[in-house]
């Protein structure tokens, strides 16, 4: 994989976790690039996210470096305001960058105060190891209750493109949390940046659900540092959102317990917005998560849950296919080989098409299935 | 328990499940009651549902029989609609009463034709069956995954009322559905009925949650038939409503896989359609569940519950009790006894206070915890 121009990474052990694995990750562009971000809509945030925001604020979307810990939230503690921006003062410091060029994340313990000390200790030996093939040490070192490191890239038209995201539950006692930072070497103002995120964002991140809890510290990030020295050509949107969506599937299939990744495509809604409260609903649902777990082809749980979901839809003219089958037509039960279905419902993608007849409104939308691995990692605080 | 005066009751196996027992239920009052009911909400409702609202609607809201079968949700199916208005028509002219004096209910597997004159045929049985002692038997017999039968009564000043509710989730492969049926026999005109039963309801099946789920199926109904020649009592609607309230805690306590019955308290909050919106969102939050199940005092997920739900408050003024222990205080994490608290989780009942500073509005809520129960449950479709 070719990574962007003008970035190096770095990770250290900072003690945070308990486990001595590197817990304090450091993202530098070597010149001030443009930035967008976008944060969790929980009215419960970390002092982190809070930070974050000022500083694009009063930086105008410049960003030098990405600062994340893993181990610890810094979320719902008395210090946290405090220890988030000593933090980013020392490394812009160490950095010689103002200090609104930092954008700091913490993912890990929520209550609990966070050591701000630990990361500035950690500081000399984090910066002596930037280097620009940190990239995947970087993605691993984000990793909670993850069990495989999450990255994607994409190369258009003479610029490159980098992500990596963390996600799939939380590390007890503590609530899921996802990180995202992608990174591209185009040439791209602040402003056309964040327009370009929200787009990405909207048909990746936000047509995600694992558990539907939306965590204290969920963080995107999308830095442009211009070092290819070329604007983005016509393909270049198309190849950023298919990194964003590649980086969301990888958090989806990788769900606390998850041993499938479904794919929910929704079409024939009355609008855009409506295909979504349906698919929405369907990925929330513990029914027709649980009955994909089981290799079961409960079209019944499909179209009671986009019967609640708010849309408006006569279930007359619904269609509902699994693994590409008609199981229900019409609203009613359709003939297909229970058995053959079953057989195809064990594979580790499942894809479940929900037709609406008339609309023009579509959505996609991953999530995974439920099973007991999801209990036993979120019931054993004490095991 | 006194039962209402002037209600009879009859359950027997007329085939529809598998499993040999009573699968058909009949309840009849001696002379047309005054009733009210309240469906559910799901844009795909099951044949009886939308059968129910127009016979309620003809009659004017009289009632001579209820008739209720396990086995099969009679949910889109191709002869759906014309099964449950032949059944009702044959049992109305074996009572000789009007067909839109006749309210249906079915519960069980969804998309699969209900062979109505297994139901027809086993009238003559049903109505011989008939008697003032059969309610537990009723009771007992509109049971799906439940565990145990669910019935609620109370007495107030010379009138009697008594319910049955059924309710836990779904037999294989079909989904969730609430029924309930609460009798009186006080004297209440159909229009008060109907604002009672709202009350009622609000303050009960409206503020439960299991999976989060909603039914194609869900009913209550409320009869009244006045054979104690009293009106309702000043405190007649109280005991009604908690009669209700016990309904609607059984089902809890009943869900699917559940261990713990868990009570959710909201005080504070701006508005009580505020506190609602909270207490929900803790209800449904999987990770608030298994941390439950698991005598997790898992603060953090509570209070990141509340902030998701859209309700505004500030985190900073918000306390949470479990167990009557505050382990939360003004959004940040309380002085403990962790030992002693895991101690206090593994009772059968949870209590989860959620308190905010300043507002009037509060509210209760019920659901349960989740347990790898509830994975096999409904997860097991093959085996």
């Amino acid at each position: 994989m070719n990574l962007p121009l003008g970035y190096r990474y770095s990770a250290v052990y900072a003690g945070l976790r308990k486990a001595a694995k590197p817990d304090l990750v450091l993202i530098v562009s070597d010149t001030p690039a443009s930035a967008a971000a976008m944060f969790t809509t929980n009215r419960v945030q970390a002092a982190p996210v809070k930070l974050c925001r000022r500083h694009l604020a009063s930086s105008g979307g410049r960003v030098r470096a990405l600062l994340i810990n893993a181990g610890n939230a810094n979320c719902a503690t008395r210090t946290g305001d405090r220890v988030a921006a000593a933090t980013s003062r020392a490394l812009a410091k160490a950095l010689q960058c103002p200090v609104d060029h930092v954008l700091p994340s913490s993912t890990g313990v929520i209550g609990v105060e966070l050591d701000g000390s630990k990361i500035v200790n950690a500081l000399p030996e984090l910066i002596a190891g930037l280097a620009a093939e940190g990239f995947a040490a970087a993605a691993e070192s984000i990793m909670t209750t993850d069990t495989v490191p999450k990255t994607a890239w994409a190369e258009s038209e003479g610029v490159r493109i980098a992500g990596m995201t963390k996600g799939a539950g939380m590390i007890q006692p503590n609530m899921a949390t996802t990180l995202g930072y992608v990174l591209t070497d185009a040439v791209i103002a602040p402003a056309r940046l964040k327009t370009m995120l929200r787009r990405a964002v909207e048909r990746s991140y936000h047509r995600l659900s694992v558990d539907g809890d939306t965590s204290t510290n969920d963080t995107v990030a999308l830095m442009a540092n211009g070092a290819s020295g070329r604007p983005p050509g016509r393909k270049f949107e198309e190849a950023l959102a298919q990194v964003f969506e590649s980086l969301a599937q990888q958090i989806a299939r990788d769900g606390e317990g998850a041993r499938k990744l479904i794919h929910i495509e929704v079409t024939g809604a009355r609008t855009d917005a409506e295909a979504v409260r349906i698919a929405r609903a369907i990925a929330n649902s513990p029914l027709v998560k649980t009955a994909v777990a089981g290799s079961d082809p409960n079209w019944g749980r499909i179209l009671c849950a986009a019967g609640y979901s708010g849309a408006a839809f006569e279930p007359e003219q619904a269609d509902v296919y699994l693994q590409g089958v008609r199981v229900c037509r019409r609203g009613l039960a359709a003939r297909f080989d229970e058995a053959a279905m079953a057989g195809k419902l064990d594979a580790k993608d499942c894809r479940i098409q929900f037709v609406l007849a008339g609309g023009r409104g579509t959505a996609k939308f991953w999530t995974c299935d439920l099973t007991e691995g999801y209990i036993e990692i979120n019931g054993s605080y004490r095991t």
